[in-house]
């Protein structure tokens, strides 16, 4: 880090649906550009951010992460969010701010990166659900819904649940929670893990619903989708569900208090 | 009603961001031209529909009603919820369709309005929130919040809390419930009555959020907004709550089950 530079650590919500997802492409519009475009126009000089991990196109946000180097004699930590949030567009929001230790990284630090999914049903998908839902007629039964999630928790080689072209040598992840559970007239899917592959929580999601829907004694569904698993072969995940409902929730971090992983 | 037609009753969710309100206006997109474009296009000829009654520009709807007089020889009622969605834009649904009797009338026969008003809180305004809530840094104490609504049960002349340009003749409107309740981080406030003044939900919401924040001991709340109701004097209103975080929740009509209001 620079000489004099302070090192800021972000939290940010988005609405990834006018996006090309996070990171910075030639043409289209990403969260970085829009974010980095603000710090540097703040700090009068060029600014980079790293996040904890990229989001694709439609894919949301309430809890990403970004560090930054501050230039010297600049904002208090504290006021990021409201100078910040004056001049980024609605669908991008600063939630908090502070100093980090010079050594933080937001990508290689974080520990447990949290995933939520937005089911939504009834006859008609409704406008305040139509971004950041997937609708679906047919409202899924919760107890054969996280049978299948059972399969998931621990260590896993992941290679069915990934997309050609994820870049990762090892497939492996391990995962610390997977569930759904009500909120209101919804169905969320919560997922933590120490990292995911490319689509993986899509590509989860789907074949969940699929199984869920296909029918078959409740006692079967785990086994069904353990097989699917084990057997490490892409063509057996079913149809990836749709970035809309997808956010990135929480990242947590080493040596952070969270209750939440082992 | 023409020969041969038949009364159709849809119930509508929209987002109101985007139109100037429910009535169509000389200019500006409204969400009953959308709606009437459609069913003209479906119909092959004009359709007018009625309203239970006009949302204000930015309001939106769960549970508008709407009527209209079908063509003879068209689609059988349940047919139009997928028949106008395929048309619509994401931002207006017709959630449910049905046959009703010849004198049907959205308007005339509604017995009971409600609505809904989202308040959301925290740092900033969450991309998800942006469209449909109130934001507000501090997070109200419900019981001072429910304490304030208790004058507004029953019969009163509600003329504090309308705004200049309001036509209705008499001022009188009979409350049947008047609430606010957690959901998730939310705070929603509920209100059902026979009927609305112009303006009159954002303008109570606006008060009891001013008032609930003035401080004050939980026992003086309700009569000082009791005096306010009395004066039957706009200038004593608090500032209206902005339109996007109010819908049409949903309206009942006369000898229909509800539950609801006495």
């Amino acid at each position: 880090m620079t000489e004099g530079f302070q090192r800021i650590r972000l939290t940010l919500a988005y609405e990834g649906t006018d996006f090309c997802g996070w990171q910075r492409q030639p043409r289209d519009p990403s969260v970085q550009e829009t974010l980095e475009g603000v710090l540097s126009r703040i700090h009068g000089q060029a600014v980079t951010v790293t996040a904890s991990g990229r989001t694709d196109s439609g894919v949301h946000a309430q809890g990403q992460v970004v560090h930054f180097d501050a230039p010297p004699i600049s904002l208090p930590p504290e006021r990021y969010p409201l100078a910040c949030n004056s001049l980024l567009p609605p669908s991008v929001r600063v939630l908090s701010a502070g100093a980090a230790a010079p050594d933080f990284h937001a990508r290689y630090q974080a520990v447990c990166r949290v995933y939520r999914y937005r089911l939504a049903f009834g006859p008609a998908p409704l406008p305040e659900e139509a971004r950041w839902c997937w609708h679906r007629r047919r409202r899924p039964e919760l107890r054969r819904l996280n049978a299948l999630c059972r399969p998931l928790l621990g260590t896993h080689d992941f290679t069915t649940f990934t997309a050609a072209g994820d870049p990762s040598e090892s497939k492996v992840r391990r995962i610390y929670s997977a569930a759904f559970f009500p909120r209101g007239s919804e169905i969320i899917f919560e997922i933590g893990g120490n990292a995911f592959l490319w689509r993986m929580v899509r590509s989860l999601t789907g074949t969940i619903l699929e199984l869920e829907e296909k029918g078959g004694l409740l006692e079967q569904l785990a086994p069904a989708m353990a097989r699917r698993l084990e057997a490490q072969e892409r063509g057996l995940a079913g149809t990836s569900a749709p970035a809309r409902g997808l956010s990135l929730h929480r990242v947590f971090y080493k040596g952070e208090p969270n209750g939440y992983f082992w």
